[in-house]
């Protein structure tokens, strides 16, 4: 199975004339073929209007066979994992046992949320039935559930080819919550994209869903993604990606004449909080676990840590030596795309540029797309008095903020922006204190951890992945990964003195999909 | 009890130097004493960092403490029922028994969405327990629900002074989810705002609450209300009133640093779809019903039947001309305010002028404030052709749209914009064959309505108020109505691995509150 290097617009092809563009390889640092066509004008129009025809359909299509239709695409996935995992390793440069964990994870994903759209408790199917003897006033009887919102263009990223791109978490929530999408794939791995996407459109056939359930549209640039955005007929967005690039669509999707949500999952810093105790138990379990968690996949996981904030003591500055010294030992990695090489290398000069910041550690990468480990370290009170020093720098890097005492700790907490997540690390005589530092990051994070590190997600009901801006653009108030990330793409529908025959099975009497419901005050099923 | 004319910050008052304005008495078409003072930009900053002050406190705050301010507020209301009343009716013309009836139902929604607060289950409390021995990797614990947003700005509306006003339905919900409140007073009520301001802060202090759990500003304009929502202590804004107002506050909220949620719940035209057999079956009733629920208030009611769908036949025809009878006999009613009453004579002309539209029913108003039904008749063909026919006219006007057949009312329906409801009335032979009508209108409205008639809300578990755009600034994926309001003043947090001691209640082993909670897949109390 290999790319041909077209849009995919329902079942046909894109329209020729886009301008085209090429894939990378980061490890040759040079562009291959094929060329890939961006989508037109003609492109757009044709996949919104075609997954807007296809909505009604989807409104209708029950949780199983939502489940069905997710399932199937998982098999697809699956079967084609090596052709996969070999365009993938070309155009991202990911070690292939990463690749092959992220596709069984992202296939794991597609089951998980076809059961939970099967099982139908996310709907949160509510009923109150008619008292026509109430007084002063019948009670009438209303049954309300979520609805789909309809057509979802969802953003590709860059840094997990299969968890968060084409078949990733936004597309499979918006599948198992019933609403038809259309992808605007990344260009830093259009091959990928395709081939995932035609396995889309094999499983649209196989389950005998509609023409425009699904849509994959290239484009190196913005223009597609922006008219995307702009396009009446699309109901909902999901980005993952940089600060810059989601609040740009954001701002788009917030000027619409008919504003639509956008939910994009942007910065994160994901803050460390090391207490002296947490050294003084496990000074080389402790440097050896932030390491692996600060290096993974070259540092471009959206949770990799990029803040550790430490109590100044000569225990504290042997763990941070040694730290450095496993960071200056590190292999020099591949970054996703010479773009974000470029822009790590900004990132970290503009770092090492402000006062009161120190080299803690740093090399030269030796090819193109290369990076090495470059952290820093600088004093509570700089990183109190200057705002840069909150900007994420996208890749393996990080600032050390050397705190007097616990107080400047929670002082340090206090000034953070929002983040995806923040961690503790502590002995067990120091948790018993940790209250107030806990309550602080519960403000400032989607996921607090204790003990723990903050890469490597799982997908579960009870995850969160999200946060206050800027970690998220609806300020933490939904996850992208998890169960409850279906409720994304969902809006509220009650119904009044319905017959019975006329409302959705969802909320019909006899219940036929054994829902759980909330049916005068009561859970029942 | 009467108005002293201040701003209450915290447990103080406005500062003084603020730009004065006075009550409006509708009825007298006259302002009267005492002067109000507009609020200063130190009291907005006062009100805004009280409430950020408290914040943390009311994050904490159990539910059945949330529940017992709630219903200590409602108590105070009830007390002082008769001062409020006299106070309300001078303010708005509305008469006594409707402003008693609505108290009693702004207590009642204060204690259903206390025992919410105190039942918990909104909080969708989850657990995954850890599984250390699980392969490839081990499963952490993950436990999480709904935290509070944080200070959360309220705008009164004009036209229930107090469900929607300072202590409605946005002010109990947020509390109720743990959200200190800061009230932006409307200018067509300031005594009872200031009243019912009183009373809240009354509670506060019964109930050792900190200082910040409630403000109340006063301002004729804008300008208070623009500084608030652009305050970068303030988390979420709650809105009720006219599309141009609320797209106002949701662009300045868009548009921030850190852009924060508006729920603004705005312009709907509420569409009635009358169908032969309904007619054939119950002309008279119809009539009637169709007629209170479009006078109910001076038509000064977000549900207020703006556009009456009606297939064309003698019959029709008839009832339409017993409706324009029962219009031509409406005694003339009091709109709340003099802009408001200016703003429907408007309305009246433009639609009048517009190219297809016929007056169906039309007296001039006698007095300065006052109102008579204004209805207008037009063919489906021009109501598709002219999006100005789509517009609100906020007060006691509708238009009847005739069409030829079936199809073109189903035409008529799918042209619609958002709206908070729409209505069909039919006979059981007809309701058989509504699927494809209700599909439409179920993409179309919050609330769709069978044989009954939008106004009067039922507050409950499975009210939906709300609905797309322009009928509310989220695109309908929230209620301001019903227990399902407190969702929309919380995000979402997890904690990872904790130690029991640091949890939430909620979250605890034990389940000290005895919440209803998903743990590994089931739920359990």
């Amino acid at each position: 199975m290999k790319p041909d290097g077209g849009s995919l617009i329902g079942f046909g092809s894109g329209a020729p004339g886009g301008r085209t563009f090429l894939a990378f390889d980061p490890v040759r640092n040079a562009e291959f073929e094929p060329a890939f066509a961006s989508a037109t004008a003609d492109d757009i129009a044709l996949a919104a209007e075609l997954a807007a025809a296809a909505a009604p359909v989807w409104v209708k299509l029950s949780g199983s066979a939502r489940g069905q239709f997710l399932r199937a695409i998982a098999t697809n996935l699956e079967r084609k994992a090596d052709d996969l995992v070999t365009r993938a390793k070309q155009e991202t440069a990911l070690p292939e046992a990463r690749l092959r964990g992220e596709l069984a994870r992202t296939c794991g994903q597609l089951r998980l949320y076809g059961e939970t759209a099967k099982r139908g408790d996310w709907l949160d199917a509510r009923i109150e039935t008619a008292d026509p003897a109430r007084k002063p006033l019948p009670k009438p009887d209303h049954r309300s559930m979520l609805r789909p919102l309809g057509p979802v263009v969802v953003f590709g990223s860059s840094n997990f080819p299969f968890a968060y791109s084409v078949a990733g978490g936004d597309t499979a929530s918006a599948f198992a919550a019933g609403c038809p999408v259309i992808v605007k794939a990344h260009p830093a791995h259009p091959g990928t994209s395709e081939l995932v996407g035609r396995l889309i459109l094999h499983a649209v056939r196989d389950c005998g869903l509609p023409e425009g359930t699904f849509s994959l549209l290239l484009d190196a640039r913005f223009e597609v993604g922006q008219a995307l955005v702009k396009h009446p007929l699309v109901k909902a967005v999901g980005f993952t990606g940089s600060l810059q690039g989601g609040r740009a669509l954001t701002d788009l999707a917030a000027a619409r004449p008919e504003p639509i949500p956008v939910y994009a999952e942007m910065g994160s810093i994901n803050p460390v909080f090391v207490l002296p105790g947490a050294i003084a138990e496990r000074a080389a379990a402790l440097a050896e676990g932030l390491h692996a968690s600060a290096t993974v996949g070259v540092g471009q996981f959206c949770t990799n840590p990029g803040l550790i904030v430490v109590q100044r003591s000569p225990a504290a500055e042997k763990w941070v030596k040694t730290l450095a010294e496993k960071l200056a030992g590190t292999p020099e990695g591949m970054m996703l795309t010479a773009s974000i090489a470029r822009n790590f290398r900004t990132g970290v000069e503009t770092l090492s540029r402000q006062a009161g910041v120190r080299i803690l550690t740093q090399r030269a990468a030796t090819v193109s797309c290369g990076a090495v480990p470059v952290w820093f370290e600088t004093d509570a009170l700089d990183f109190l008095g200057n705002a840069t020093l909150l900007e994420e720098i996208f890749g393996p890097s990080a600032l050390v903020v050397w705190c007097r005492d616990a107080i400047e700790m929670l002082r340090v907490a206090g000034h953070l922006e929002g983040s995806l997540t923040a961690t503790i690390h502590a002995d067990a005589a120091e948790a018993t204190g940790l209250g107030e530092l806990t309550d602080v990051l519960a403000v400032k994070a989607g996921r607090v951890i204790f003990n723990g590190f903050p890469t490597g997600l799982e997908v579960s009901s009870a995850i969160v992945h999200g946060g206050p801006y800027p970690a998220a653009s609806d300020g933490g108030r939904s996850t992208s990964v998890g169960t409850r990330a279906l409720n994304r793409w969902a809006r509220l529908v009650c119904y009044q003195n319905f017959t019975d025959s006329l409302l959705p099975p969802e909320l019909q009497n006899g219940n036929p999909l054994g829902l759980r419901r909330l049916v005068n005050g009561e859970w029942t099923r």
